[in-house]
């Protein structure tokens, strides 16, 4: 197959910033590896976390879990449309889901549970509930007199440059991620919760995802073999003798990009908002193309996930970088570069990506040579958390949407952007301070 | 929801049979649960089998792998059209595949591999190739000069009571079963087998699966919620104490059941026939109906797995037990009575299912009350080797489409039946005696 792109490392001309990182794929924010922000956290306290299985992650608390937890294994992600136009319903329905979360991550089973998962721990079950802006309004209806409480933050994401967004995996009115360390304990806690919304909410799209881990490196591959999550705060941490330094120094990120504080309303202080896309690769173009080039596309070296501009994983991106010829060492068009911070005006985000399997589909190529047939249906869950989605995804996707060398391999199928409310204290219920507030 | 099972315990009148065991979805045929039929025989010859992760299983032997070898918690099932009229084509596509899957089940990248597992481990991958009809005659023709070489046992599936095959995921005229013990490894396996394949074979459907891994159970459950594979040849081993007995037990009970021996063509001497079904459960039913009414349905307790005429999930079936009112404690439309090889003169299939996960779909159902909307796309990847599918799958399966309790809750939508070769000898090629012979 003739690559569109060989003569990409010549045309890059133009210089690169040199401020701070962050990054959507193959980069991070203030993403994380497997060794998470809250492994950092919790060991900073002297806490020392059980392996995967029967571990559990803590549902009550200020924030959500499912957020700034080390990532489990697998996820599934669904989108729930609210089918009933009455109030009370999703109070109770809201009601029902706390109790039933509380109880699955505690790796004890939901009321009425049908017991599927008998024997298969907790797994580090968490759920993470966030509201679509269909609950504050839908088709120009307030159905439940929440409209004027719908955050200024949260608006509606626009169509990005090359969006083939499949409507039925699109929106919806609640999102439930549901992590686990065992695929079949994150389904099973959908379902449950599925199953309890029988005559208020009905399931939109649903979409399954894991991590694949690599042997001795606590980066996970994604499904075109790059490191996924180099970027991480771990960095920082590393520069620190003191654990105690380190978490600060972890705290106060978080705080500055992923949680809501003084600047929304009161019901989403300690919340943060979820963009959420499903983002196809094509593998099967992707596999006929040499690493040389893949490598020139994202900005890394596939082996190491070192940047081009350097010898090891966790070396900084050196946007000045050039060969002896003068051109950039990271292209202009690199995936790194353009999800940077240091080319999005500081701006970063929380990923927890997953990558999805769905078998093979019949697509239509939007690129040369506008090939039609089967590909894989496979790709990424992106999943980013952020303090703001205008000074977060919007900012940093725009521009990569547009120039992005990636973007000739894949495309966003589907998503959506929620708002997830503060953590849950016990005796409240999710979301219950929105409700109240109306 | 209205159960329209209600009167099933009442409604069984007719007795069992006495003799052996076998099954299809949560019994077993000559089935395994995790500690397997290959573990058995490797822990009576004294080899003591590394974890997962760095372990590789053979590539190169008398028979296939990925038939008798102890399940990996993944795989990636992929079947191919083969789109070349050219004998030769398929011969170097053979050849190729046969080189790529030697090196990755070693661990080792194929030719022309773009890395994306590095780190990853050979995870134990097994790559299990099979011919479909198509590469026999196809649409009447006689494509490669293989039509007089089609074995007698290899007829065509016939169309089974309640059948819903979709056209797009169903047969096929080469099957690949990649096992691994990570995901990401399977599915790349085929991803490079795939691109080896360009102009000769495109791929056709492919299907993830998984199995979730109980705490403490050597038998996996399945997203019913029931253990799936408990009859096993471990609980004849169970009874010897000697454990060349006891291999020697096993080794005979796979050579009735699952390779074809002097019956066969010799190309097929060592080889086997895989039936691949799809099968979706309406898990979304199934969710909202009592344990003990999934329990008459399967026959088994869902807790211990223990027949519902017994205590202990290793108890034989015990099909003429009756309650104090003389009705059958497994009733007569139970699953594992009419899978069982008691019912099915002796009749036997090696299992090797996984559970899938592809979302939600919409389907319209064909059971009262005839609900259409969205349902999981999620069930059984059901895969099950056998010596001859006349006297295995197709006997058992054309009692248990009609009459089986469980059809309330599954359709099968897809899937295939594909002869696999015997195993390949260093030097040899994948079919190489079937392309001699011709």
């Amino acid at each position: 197959m003739s690559c569109p792109f060989k003569g990409l490392k010549k045309g890059i001309t133009r210089r690169g910033f040199l401020t701070a990182a962050g990054s959507l794929i193959a980069a991070a924010g203030v993403g994380y590896g497997t060794r998470s922000v809250q492994t950092l956290l919790d060991e900073s306290k002297g806490l020392n976390l059980p392996g995967a299985g029967h571990a559990s992650e803590p549902f009550w608390g200020a924030h959500q879990g499912g957020i700034v937890t080390s990532p489990q294994t697998h996820t599934y992600f669904a989108a729930f449309d609210v089918v009933s136009e009455k109030r009370e319903d999703i109070v109770k329905l809201l009601q029902a889901w706390t109790d039933a979360a509380a109880k699955m991550t505690a790796g004890k089973p939901a009321e009425g549970d049908s017991g599927d998962v008998t024997g298969l721990y907790p797994a580090r079950l968490t759920l993470t509930f966030g509201f679509g802006a269909g609950l504050f309004t839908k088709e120009g209806k307030d159905r439940y007199g929440l409209a004027h409480l719908r955050p200024e933050a949260f608006v509606d994401l626009p169509q990005f440059n090359g969006d083939q967004m499949i409507a039925e995996k699109t929106g919806g009115d609640i999102s439930v991620q549901a992590c686990a360390d065992d695929s079949q304990i994150a389904f099973h806690a959908v379902r449950q919760l599925a199953r309890l919304a029988t005559d208020t909410a009905h399931i939109r799209w649903t979409q399954a995802g894991f991590i694949a881990k690599p042997d001795g490196e606590n980066t996970p591959r994604n499904l075109q073999g790059f490191k996924d999550g180099t970027e991480s705060p771990a960095r920082e941490r590393a520069k620190e003798n003191n654990p105690a330094a380190a978490a600060k120094n972890l705290r106060k990120g978080l705080d500055e990009v992923v949680w809501v504080d003084g600047e929304g309303p009161a019901w989403m202080q300690g919340g943060s908002y979820l963009v959420a896309r499903r983002i196809r690769m094509a593998l099967e173009h992707w596999d006929t193309v040499k690493v040389e080039f893949q490598e020139q596309v994202i900005g890394r070296h596939k082996d190491t996930g070192a940047p081009l501009s350097g010898k090891n994983e966790f070396d900084t991106l050196d946007l000045d970088a050039t060969d002896k010829d003068g051109n950039p060492l990271i292209a202009e068009n690199a995936h790194v570069r353009l999800a940077s911070s240091m080319t999005n005006d500081g701006a970063q985000i929380l990923r927890r990506g997953y990558s999805y399997n769905d078998g093979v589909n019949y697509v239509a190529e939007r690129w040369p040579p506008w090939r039609q047939g089967l590909e894989y249906d496979a790709g990424l869950l992106f999943l980013a958390y952020q303090r703001d989605p205008r000074t977060g995804f919007i900012k940093i996707f725009d521009k990569m949407s547009k120039f992005d060398a990636l973007n000739q391999f894949v495309t966003h199928t589907g998503g959506g952007m929620f708002v997830c409310p503060g953590g849950v204290r016990e005796g409240e219920f999710i979301g219950q301070r929105l409700f109240q507030a109306a």
